[in-house]
C-alpha cells in the first residue's frame, strides 16, 4: 500500500479498498475464516453452523426516496446474512450520533430501523448509543451486525464458480446509487426513482429451494454443494461490476458480461449518462448477483421471477476459461472492454 | 423524553443515556431480548446459546498510556461477553475513518486490535471499512461485535441480586478514564497512571468455577442458577455507580457502598479531588463489579486474587432490601449519601 493518508477511495468498494483491506487489515489479523472476505463469515459455534457479518452506514443525506439510513443498515446486513445462504436471527445495532442531532429525525430513522427489521423477520436484541461533539459526525452513523444460522451441507462463495455456469441479477441496477446522489441536491437532475433498499431473505431462500441438488446423494436438506447455486453476493458499494470481479478472482475464471442483458432503468441509464458514471459500478440495496450452474438456470430465474423483488431477473453473462480474474463486456455497440475495480471514488457515502 | 436534540449528556451512560434508550430504542425495537438491557443479548441458536454485543469506540485521543483505540475495542466487547458468562467466540470489526488520517496511525491501532484479540483469544472474522470527508469523524471510530457461547443453565443478571448479597470490584477503579482525560493535555496535570484496558475472559471464567452449583442437583457444568454468583458488570462508561444503580433497580433491592472499601489509585484519587470528580462515575476498562451470595465470597475473592488482574479485589458493599432501587454511600466521614445515575457528561468520550 503505496498512500500515506486516507482517502475517500478507500471507502468506495474498488480498488483503493482491496489494497487497504489487504495491507492493513488482512496483514494483522489474518485467520482463516476471515480471509476469504466474504460478506458473512462463516463459522462453527458448538453444534451449529453460523454467519456473521458487520456494516457501518454512513450514507448522506439520512433520508432519501425510498428510504433512509435505518432501512439500510437493516438491509444491508440481513442481505449479506441471505446471500450467504444464512437464516438471519437477530441484529446488533451501534448508532454514533452527532451532538444537535434532531431527536424527531432520530426517531424517524429508529422506526425505519424497526420497520425493516419486522420485514426481514429479525430483531435488534442489543446495541450501543455513543455522542460525539458537532462536526465530529453526520447526524448519525450506524453499524449494524447480523447473526445468522447456516444450513451445515452448503458451500456458496465467491469461489465456487466454473465455467459454463451463468451469471444471473435480480431486477435493474444502480437505483439505490443514482438516488442517492440526487438526493443531495447538488446536481440539477430530478429523476423518478427510489432506493430499491430491500430485504433479500425471501429471494434467497427461493433461490436456494429452486437450485437445490440435483443427485440424490443421502441428503435431506434440500442443499448441497453439488446443487445448482454457486454464489450469491448482494450488489452494494462498487455495483456489479465489483462483485463479478471478486467472483473471476476468487474462481480464477472469466465472466463475460452482455451489456444489452444487463437491466437499467431509463431513468437510471439517463442520470448516468448525464454524470458519466457506467450502471456497472452504481451501488444497489436490494439486488443480487447470483452465479448458477447452467442446468439450474430456468430453475433459478422462474423462481426469482415468481418473487415481486426479482421480478427483473435476467441472466446478463456467463463464466468462462480464459481469461483468468478478468471481467469482460460485449458491449451494445459490438465491441469488447474489460471492467475493472474500480478506481477512484465517483459516489463517496452511498451507503 | 424532554430533549429535542441530543447532547453529549446522551452518549455518557447516565440518566440521558437510559431515557434516549428507553424513549427512542427500545420503544420502536422493543423485544423480549432487547428488553433486560444487559451488556450482551442471550439468545437460543439451534442447538446452542450464544450471546452477542456491540459498542462503538470513538475515545480520543486514539493513543494513551496503557492502549489505544484498538485495544479498547477489541476489550471492551470482550468483557461484555465474558460478563454475561459466554465464552467470547468471534468479533466482527467495522471501522469509520476520517479521509485524511495517516495509515501508519491506523496500522498501529489495527495492530493493537490485533494483540489485543490473541490476548482474549478470539479472531477477528469480518469487517467492513467506510470513509468520510475530512471533518465528518476524528480520525476513526471502531465499533466492535462479538458473539460467544453461553452454558446453557447459567443464569446471570443484574436482575438476580439479592439481599444478603456481596457486592466486588476486581481492582482499583478509574485508571482508565483519568487516563484518558490527561492524555488530552488540556489539564495540566500529570499523572503516573494508565488506563486498565485488558481481557476479562479469564477472570470471569475463574469466579464463575469459583462460585459454581452449591448443591448437587444432577448438573455436571459447573455452574447453575443456584450457584453463588448473581451478575457480573463491566465498570465502563458511567462507572461502578452506574453499575451499582442498574442492579438496584433491575433487582429491586438496595446497594450499600462503604467509601473506604472502594479501591482507588492515590493518583487517580487526587486526579479526580483536582478535577471535582467522584471515581465511582469514572470508567474503568478492566475491572468489574461482581454480585456474590453471601457463602460464595470467600471462595469468590480468593479466585479473583489469585489472577493478576483480579490482585485489588476487595467486597465494597453488600445488597439490602431497603431502599429498593438506591445506592447509598457510607462516606469516609460518617455520613450516609445517595449514589444516583450520572447525570450531565464530565468525561465525553472515554471509550
Amino acid at each position: 500500500m503505496r498512500d500515506t493518508h486516507i482517502t475517500s477511495a478507500h471507502g468506495a468498494g474498488g480498488k483503493a479498498t482491496a489494497t487497504l483491506i489487504d495491507a492493513v487489515f488482512l496483514e494483522a489479523l489474518r485467520n482463516p475464516l476471515l480471509e476469504p472476505l466474504e460478506d458473512a463469515a462463516v463459522f462453527t459455534a458448538g453444534a451449529e453452523r453460523l454467519a456473521l457479518t458487520t456494516d457501518s452506514f454512513v450514507v448522506t443525506p439520512l433520508f432519501f426516496p425510498g428510504g433512509s439510513i435505518g432501512d439500510l443498515a437493516v438491509n444491508g446486513t440481513v442481505n449479506d446474512l441471505a446471500v450467504a445462504g444464512a437464516r438471519p436471527l437477530h441484529l446488533a445495532c451501534a448508532v454514533i450520533l452527532e451532538e444537535g442531532m434532531d431527536v424527531g429525525e432520530l426517531r424517524r430513522i429508529v422506526g425505519d430501523l424497526a420497520g425493516a427489521a419486522a420485514r426481514a423477520g429479525v430483531s435488534v436484541v442489543t446495541g450501543d448509543t455513543k455522542v460525539v461533539q458537532r462536526g465530529r459526525a453526520d447526524g448519525c452513523y450506524i453499524t449494524t451486525t447480523g447473526v445468522g444460522l447456516v444450513d451445515p451441507d452448503l458451500r456458496l462463495g465467491a469461489s465456487m464458480a466454473r465455467p459454463g455456469d451463468a451469471v444471473l441479477v435480480t431486477g435493474p441496477i444502480g437505483d439505490h446509487g443514482i438516488t442517492v446522489l440526487l438526493a443531495r441536491g447538488d446536481l440539477d437532475i430530478s429523476a423518478d426513482i427510489r432506493s430499491d433498499t430491500a430485504p433479500l431473505t425471501g429471494l434467497a431462500a427461493r433461490l436456494l429451494t429452486a437450485t437445490g441438488p440435483h443427485s440424490d446423494h443421502g441428503r435431506h436438506d434440500g442443499h448441497s454443494e453439488h446443487g445448482g447455486l454457486r454464489a450469491m453476493r448482494d450488489a452494494t458499494r462498487g455495483g456489479v461490476a465489483t462483485i463479478l470481479n471478486e467472483v473471476a478472482r476468487a474462481s480464477g475464471v472469466g465472466v463475460v458480461v452482455d451489456e444489452d442483458a444487463v437491466p437499467v432503468r431509463t431513468e437510471v441509464r439517463g442520470a448516468c449518462e448525464l454524470l458519466g458514471l457506467d450502471p456497472l459500478y452504481v451501488a444497489c440495496e436490494g439486488r443480487m448477483v447470483a452465479v448458477v450452474a447452467p442446468e439450474a438456470v430456468d430453475a433459478a430465474l422462474a423462481a426469482l421471477r415468481a418473487d415481486p423483488l426479482g421480478a427483473g431477473a435476467a441472466v446478463i453473462g456467463r463464466v468462462v476459461d480464459e481469461p483468468p480474474g478478468t471481467v469482460l463486456l460485449n458491449t451494445t455497440f459490438g465491441g469488447t472492454r474489460i471492467v475493472d475495480l474500480l478506481v477512484g471514488d465517483p459516489l463517496p457515502r452511498i451507503c
